[in-house]
């Protein structure tokens, strides 16, 4: 019988502290399981051991544990195995094939909360040394669907769009969504916040409307207008995917069979027919070369017929941020700016028509190769932007947004250019970054205005960058990040015959 | 500024915890670092992020990070770089070598414990997966003695014992130290508690005497008396290797090159000149082949060798226990027997005796060959004893004890065998689970004594086994695990002719 010392913190499992003296006295040590029973209540606790934090003849219980246990003063304990799912992830460190039951239980405890942060991260680094095969790849995805709430339309079909990311200012889907909506497919998509972004696609959505529904909401909302555009962590959809990318996070990997099965189970779960994948390519971005992306495809449209899920993957230019503005509120001006006129910049006016246009093929409402002007059609007939009011509308935003309401930054600051000539060299994470410095993305109205783009002339004076926040000295940290000659920086934008280095160093905007 | 709440938690890490939107503000997440200042204190700390345990504006601060920061009411925090060695551990994911100062930098920051659990054990899930090759092997070990307290020695030569365990039964340590102190050596000899074993030297030793010392102390015992049985843990002597062992043994791994560097280290801090290295193989051990043992074998003499420390190992038979008793105060009795009368179980005198014998060659008091002979003449000649004694006083023990003053557990039960044969199987791991049942290692009186050992003749009825506990309760618990026919169990002991299961199934002692 030991009494408990509640530990009133959430520590993110049902976890455990006893006195290191009593629990060698059951014969249990650090990261052993135990079972904790009260009077009408029991929990499987993972065991951490202590010589300071309890007494001997106490238990820390941790808040999590502590409510399943509904409060007991005294608990009885007791050791318990393992869950089998550790001797899995064993089995992966050794490179050997896990069963689908196998792999299931290591995705039902990951959801259950079920692993210390010790196993998680085993778990991930054995990933990431070694790829699962296709067919393991397979049943890790379904694992991931079962494992969390599903969306079951009965109408049909049902397509979807998916960026692997890793280019600026892709605000594409802010034009896709509307696009194929307006031709009559179903369009559920959940996006992601930016983590090391300067705006995710949920970050710009939620200028407009609220963006946070569950799996049933997300449903009736495609079923009512077609589309939705939804922050896919407020839903319990893969729910694995959380929990997994806060370690792929903090260790900075994202083994490649998770990331397959990441993408699709998302897919997969929201009852995705046809899916298109925009795969950012080229230098700075996450596919390096086209042969890298290649094989991606190759991959992505392999575990996809594994599904039952059809898979068009689209190579797209990288190298440059799509359109002409980084960071929420400039973001979403640019693309309502679109919506609006059916103009502006091409970077962002023919990605969104082609990955669109992809879709209303892949859904039956083009044929083959007249996906594109359909999608054209629909942006430049006014339809896409009606769409687009209606969902604002559906998720109870305000339906008569115009892009001009659109509040960026008030603190601005224009970075000129200090040489004549064309623009050489542009390095889109130097771009994150000054945006990030700027505030975004949790200051909405931060970001970058890109007044040139590589290859573009520019003159002496001219700006090259207009950066907004809504912080004075945020934005200076911001301007700062942009100073030429700053030693050990990279500049992010680079003009032909611009004076790269001088000694003595001085700094000079 | 923000507000601290004091978690009044040891966490074993420098550990603060924001709020979600907070953490997001100042663009970091779960695992990165944050600098927390405070007037006059600062500490750099591993950021959880939670949408509950905080409120915006507050910050959570675990004790040790607390400690660091005064008591601070109010705090500055601002983003800070992770510990470069996380960058180290990733190229070690992506099996690349690593430099001299790269594996410095991991050691330290395990040692200073700034590696979350998720790092540290991507560190060791790699290191798993991926051995390091000798040169790294040799700058890790170096890493893990210069990061804690070493011994250098006036007197010459020392000389150390290691085992790489695995037998239950293995208290030859009480033998060897005291007969090569006898002879002149020193011997400062460090020794673990039992994990998952019955009782580990230190627990053994503890009977007779205290064992917990500082590197400073074991130094002036070992000068004083020649040598010392303390407990390893109580030291800072490579601690790196204590904070490694719990997250190995919560992943059940014991990655090769770690484990290397983990012994050798310790040898290497104490200022051991020569070592001998007890590898007991066979099946059921930690090397299960003697091919497995030679490989072992070589790669500590190599890494020895860049150490300058002299190796040779000893292949001892591990298929049987050492002796005929398994338990802290059932062993203590029967080494204490040994040096007292000379005599005693062969399987523990012949090995004693033989490692001793290297020791004694290798540290120049007997020539090749001779030193078993030395050995014999040390242990029967009554010097051992007299040199355990002395030992014993030194580290404030009686030395007056005999053998017949050691208690055994009160409850005890014979268990019978069944039938008249040889004894054609017997079990280490099942003889160590009855043990552990009995209560041992924490009750040290609780063990087993093996009357029938492999290959020995047996008549039916006589007994086999004696368990003895503190407890009545635990007593029944182990007898129950030596049930006959219990289905799923394996027998600890299988004699020849005696039946292995039946129709229907009873239980019988």
């Amino acid at each position: 019988m030991f009494e408990v010392n509640p530990f009133d913190i959430d520590i993110g499992q049902y976890k455990v502290m006893l006195h290191q003296s009593d629990a060698r006295q059951l014969g249990i040590n650090f990261g052993d399981r135990v079972r904790v029973r009260t009077k009408g209540a029991a929990v499987t606790a993972i065991l951490d051991v202590t010589s300071q934090m309890v007494e001997q003849g106490h238990i820390g219980i941790f808040n999590e544990a502590m409510k399943e246990l509904k409060g007991a003063k005294t608990v009885d304990i007791m050791p318990a195995p393992k869950p089998a799912s550790v001797a899995y992830i064993k089995k992966l460190m050794d490179n050997q094939k896990l069963t689908e039951d196998q792999i299931r239980a290591i995705v039902r405890d990951i959801v259950d909360n079920n692993l210390s942060e010790v196993e998680l991260s085993a778990y991930l680094t054995a990933s990431y040394i070694y790829n699962m095969d296709a067919q393991q790849t397979e049943w890790l995805t379904r694992a991931m669907i079962e494992t969390g709430d599903r969306i079951y339309f009965d109408t049909h079909p049902v397509v979807d769009k998916h960026s692997i990311g890793g280019v600026p200012g892709n605000k594409v889907t802010m034009l896709v969504v509307p696009i194929v909506a307006a031709a009559g497919l179903l369009i559920p998509k959940t996006s992601s916040r930016a983590i090391t972004g300067a705006g995710g696609t949920a970050d710009l959505m939620e200028i407009l409307a609220p963006v946070e529904f569950t799996a049933d909401e997300i449903k009736e909302l495609t079923e009512t207008v077609g589309g939705v555009i939804a922050w896919g962590g407020a839903t319990n959809i893969a729910p694995a995917d959380d929990k997994l990318i806060k370690a792929e996070y903090a260790l900075s990997i994202d083994p490649y069979s998770q990331m397959l099965a990441s993408i699709m189970a998302k897919k997969g779960a929201v009852g995705a027919e046809a899916v298109v994948v925009d795969m950012p390519t080229g230098p700075g971005t996450k596919l390096a070369t086209a042969e890298e992306a290649r094989k991606l495809a190759k991959d992505l449209m392999d575990l996809g017929e594994r599904l039952g899920i059809r898979v068009e993957c689209a190579m797209t230019f990288g190298g440059s941020p799509v359109g002409r503005t980084v960071g929420p509120a400039v973001e979403i001006k640019e693309a309502l700016a679109m919506l609006e006129t059916g103009t502006g910049p091409n970077s962002l006016r023919e990605k969104s028509l082609a990955l669109a246009g992809i879709l209303l093929e892949m859904g039956g409402m083009a044929v083959r190769g007249d996906g594109g002007r359909m999608a054209e059609e629909i942006l430049t007939s006014g339809r896409a932007h009606k769409k687009l009011m209606e969902i604002i509308e559906a998720q109870g935003g305000d339906p008569n947004v115009k892009s001009s309401d659109i509040q960026i930054g008030e603190f601005r600051q224009d970075i000129l250019s200090p040489a004549t000539g064309y623009v050489v060299a542009f390095y889109n994470k130097r771009i994150i970054e000054i945006a990030r410095l700027a505030g975004a993305p949790a200051d909405k109205k931060a970001g970058v205005i890109i007044h040139k783009k590589m290859g573009e002339m520019v003159k002496k004076g001219e700006p090259l960058l207009t950066i907004c926040s809504s912080s004075d000295w945020e934005l200076e940290c911001a301007t700062k990040e942009c100073a030429l000659m700053d030693s050990g920086r990279q500049m992010p934008i680079v003009v032909e015959g611009m004076l790269l280095e001088r000694y003595p160093r001085y700094t000079q905007i």
